[in-house]
């Protein structure tokens, strides 16, 4: 079977010739989403979205703009708005592209995901029909390049914080945004530098006596000459350690005065008779609700991190099946890098991830439109968050680690920038950071899970976390994401195993993600509860001292919820020869991540050490096995060999 | 005693103020180089060393070239030659500037270690009296920018199959220099792209019909003008993803003819009649000993790599002790980062690594400039070079992981160039793969090992290895490298101790990374033995089972030698609250190791569970203790805060 699948050449793609078992396996990743990611790989060429390493900065910028608005005049990067302000496409469809421009280059992703997912997103999102009407097609079309004005130079991850204020001057109708001092500035915001000729400020809003906490507002920062505005400055963050396409900049405000229309008030505005209004009442839900209208932003960076990892391994894994270096020991001929057990043991645990984090990430976008469509309830949408939070975590921390193993996988090669790694390694690095800081992240998947979704989502600081924290752990967060009856079927399969099937027995492996996730959540609560007994004085001691025991809890819980999703991508796919190799690659998922682990599982007596050494066994063996499917395993992942950019690949 | 330590401040330093405590541990970490290193810091402005993160490749170039001049005209990176050619001081101390100088700038670290280390060094130590005196001062002063032209594109990690030759001429008595296709230009070459008049070439030396392996030989590349000369074709790697103040590039010769002496001839010659002769007949032998007199290249990547590390940890820590984020429950003063579980342990365990590998770099430089003063013999060598491949593995791995780590740790403004990260972060990358790949060089300590030093290093390959891996592994290679009455009793002291107690025991500590070793290693000798034994046919797959095991090895290997090296660091103190703030840091970096390595302890029941989870909790309650030292424990890494490049440190 596999002679005949591997030699049959496609003609689908953009002048990209695939073995029918690489076609086969990316028609399986991309899911639902294949046609939407086919349209990208037959039309897009790699002169549309290929930068160029050593344009200078300003370069990289004129570069970026110019791309961005083709784009969006090709509706490549339009969805998830309404088609009367020119969307074209569902709001899953709109991750999916930006999982397909992220395999092209991240400057370019990242202009666009500022300009469409964070500047228009909020204006969809937090705005009403009047702002719909009056700014959301410029922002669709980039004649309005805009920004997202959070997070200030003293609060980042802090949002809540936030210093700049948004004053209603009854008088005049206006409202009046002013940073109150330089540290309170905008900071590393996306267009502020150059481009931007709005903002979408986030501010403490302020009526009467009253803060009603962080809003949002459509503030003017350029006028269309690209002149600036008075005062209103901007300030240029310069050189980078990556996304150089990107003009971060920062800005701040002195007593600049917009009407009373501009404030995005979907949660909360105030009317002509200068009373506040919102149909939330209590602040803190307020503003988690408005952030939680963002959650696409997270799930894209997350989704645009693996596609970065998946086109690196790409690039690593076509130079290890061609590099020869050292000859076979009697024999003489050289051998391939691929050959080699480190190298498998470098790439294929990590292809093997890619295909997870793929099928997780099409589920979160399917879970994304599924609410937007239901109009959900909170502790879905708490639940989605938190698997947005979670797996931009995942992703971008693999992202950045994988990428970095296939550049040193390819050697002094690896680092040359006409090989297509290295700008992807410099850009990838700050998506561990921005839209949520990975170590933030972790912190607020590990107070859901202990809260079981039921709290506003990031509304319970640390200590209102422990004291409310669930008496009993388990059921909304322990039950089972995706594929119920199939991992039910395959636990039961499992029983009785000896210990040998066991390895490659997935229900075996579902039972030790299950157990490690319950056993670290139930233990975290444990602490939690502990903690909140601890005095006034304490209580920061005590909680913080639980730190990393929440960011295991975290992994753990989103580990089980990636295997999940890799098991209900198998059962999806139609054809049985390409579902025989997902199996082996979630085989070697699996194995690796229990692998990860092993030293919790010994820990806590779930195995013994004769166990553990069997884990990694198996994992070079399935690496080794696996090394011969690397060409089409890589083809699956997705990325056009055109748009590698990379002399070696 | 700490009070009145840490507020009394320092004049030593160019402008810089230190805690009495940070300069004591700058003192002692520094141990025999500190006049050295002093010298730098008083007299080296950031102005020096500071690239400005924008530059482009040409501007990076100019001024990488203008600056090593100048550094080279001031006898800062000079020392290693003889006083009759213009240097200025010991080999080992030349490894202490070439650290120094990667506190400031890679790029110029890299570019002089290209002039000074590999050009310089390969005319010192592979040429005779003729090339000294004809080449070595223009090399020292870079009136002649040289280059180092091993690597071929087909040929990197494996030297002994080069494919240029230099077949000598015995009509004209000259030798022609050729690459017989393409693939086998000199590449990734340092001053080839456009600085280099003259190169070291390294090829197949022919004489007759015979080929004497691999020699070096001078070969101009351009006239004093920077013209090109004939037959030589020079290409550009343009830019890279880092240094890219070096301007690597391919050097590609077509017949090049140039006179008999110009072969660099201290290990193989040819004399006026023809004959090729040479102090050491087996060749191979006399390849790895060409090799060997390298060594110092691999000691001072290393090192640099960890000033690299240690500069972002600088500028992180600093950032982590300034910047708040989140207000303290109930009190409402906001939390300094440097208070939080996660960013303590993010830190404080990699501050303890860095004085771990700076004590084990300067044990290692003395041990160079003995081995030099004595002309050691073969088994001293040997393990020299395996120590300097060992620790340069070792620290430019943890320097590429540390600096990430610095990196996030810093949040949004870690990414921003002006904050003296991200240059680092790019620069220090390409350290994993130059000098000896770092998967090689783990796979050539392991060999060191199994042979116990005895046979010539780098000459076997695998199946050799297999076959002649000593029968008893121990003599030599488990022989304590240093302190080693120290080491006894604090061994001794450790016996009968508790549990509870052992953790904090460094007796309990050196057996249990002694253990580590003594197990891997034989384990590693047994399979070997037994892969020897596989058939022709089966015996590269039966050694490549064995590759991780062997990077295992290497690891365990030099994890000890690091403890051993912190210990005799220790000893070496003389100041009693400095030394007791050491051991503490020992400790940290000694149980962070076994920590790090705790599921291999629980598979070979060194330790149960209970313990695993102690050492966990043994290194969160260190890291805490010792964050209240952090700033102290920074200005001990010796970076002089001007250099830190950083506007937020």
């Amino acid at each position: 079977m596999t002679a005949t699948t591997t030699t049959r050449t496609s003609t689908e793609g953009n002048h990209e010739r695939l073995t029918a078992t690489g076609e086969g396996l990316r028609r399986a990743l991309d899911g639902p989403f294949h046609a939407t990611k086919q349209r990208w790989r037959r039309e897009v060429d790699a002169e549309d979205i290929a930068r160029s390493p050593d344009f200078s900065v300003e370069e990289a910028r004129a570069w970026a703009l110019e791309k961005v608005v083709a784009l969006s005049g090709r509706d490549f990067v339009t969805a998830g708005f309404p088609e009367a302000y020119g969307g074209t496409g569902s709001l899953a469809e709109s991750v999916a592209n930006f999982e397909m421009l992220a395999m092209g280059d991240l400057s370019l992703t990242i202009k666009s995901g500022v300009q469409h997912g964070l500047y228009g997103g909020a204006i969809m999102n937090l705005g009403t029909k009047y702002h719909h009407d009056n700014f959301l097609s410029d922002a669709v079309t980039v004649r309005t390049p805009g920004c997202f004005a959070m997070t200030e130079l003293d609060h980042g991850s802090d949002v809540q914080n936030l210093e700049t204020t948004i004053t209603y001057i009854p008088e005049s109708q206006e409202f009046e945004i002013h940073s109150p001092h330089p540290r309170a500035a905008k900071a590393y915001i996306g267009n502020a530098a150059r481009d931007g000729r709005m903002a979408v400020v986030f501010g403490q809003l302020i009526v009467g006596e009253e803060n009603h906490g962080v809003h949002a507002i459509l503030v003017p920062i350029r006028d269309s000459e690209g002149l600036p505005l008075p005062r209103v400055t901007t300030g240029d963050h310069g050189h980078k350690g990556g996304l150089n396409g990107v003009d971060n900049g920062t800005i701040l405000f002195e007593h600049v005065r917009v009407p009373r229309l501009m404030l995005l008030d979907k949660f909360g505005g105030v009317d002509e008779d200068g009373a506040y209004h919102s149909p939330i009442k209590k602040r803190s839900a307020r503003f988690f609700t408005m952030l939680g209208t963002l959650v696409r932003g997270r799930i894209c960076v997350g989704g645009g991190a693996a596609s970065a990892g998946r086109k690196a391994l790409s690039i690593a894994t076509r130079y290890a099946l061609e590099r020869k270096q050292f000859p076979r020991p009697n024999i003489g001929d050289e051998i391939r890098l691929i050959e080699y057990q480190l190298h498998q043991r470098k790439l294929l645990p990590e292809i093997a991830r890619a295909y997870a984090f793929g099928f997780a990430q099409n589920e979160v976008s399917l879970q994304l439109q599924r609410l937007h469509d239901a109009d959900a309830g909170s502790v879905e949408s708490r639940e989605l968050e938190t698997r947005a939070a979670g797996l931009k975590m995942l992703q971008t921390r693999w992202a950045n680690d994988t990428v970095q193993v296939a550049r040193e996988a390819c050697g002094g090669a690896g680092y040359m920038s006409e090989n297509g790694i290295t700008l992807t390694r410099h850009d990838v690095d700050i998506f561990a950071t921005f839209e949520g800081d990975n170590t933030a992240l972790a912190l607020l998947v590990a107070k859901a899970l202990l809260l079981d979704y039921r709290a506003t989502w990031g509304d319970l600081n640390l200590r209102d976390t422990a004291q409310k924290t669930a008496a009993l752990v388990g059921t909304a967060i322990l039950e089972r994401t995706t594929a119920r009856a199939p991992i039910e079927r395959l636990i039961k399969a499992a029983r009785g195993k000896s210990e040998a099937e066991q390895l490659s027995a997935r229900g075996w492996h579902i039972q030790m993600f299950d157990f490690r996730e319950k056993h670290i959540v139930e233990g975290l609560a444990q602490r939690m509860r502990a903690a909140a007994k601890a005095s006034e004085e304490g209580l920061f001691a005590a909680v913080n001292a639980c730190q990393s025991h929440m960011v295991a809890a975290a992994r753990a819980h989103m580990d089980r919820v990636v295997l999940e999703a890799f098991i209900a991508g198998i059962e999806a796919c139609q054809d049985d020869y390409i579902r025989s190799l997902l199996v082996r690659v979630c085989d070697l998922y699996a194995l690796a991540t229990l692998e990860e682990h092993r030293a919790w599982y010994m820990e806590h007596n779930a195995f013994d050490g004769k166990r553990s050494k069997g884990l990694t066994s198996a994992v070079e063996d399935l690496g080794q096995e696996l090394a011969g499917k690397a060409l089409e395993l890589v083809e699956g992942l997705g990325v056009p060999t055109a748009w590698l950019n990379s002399t070696i690949a």
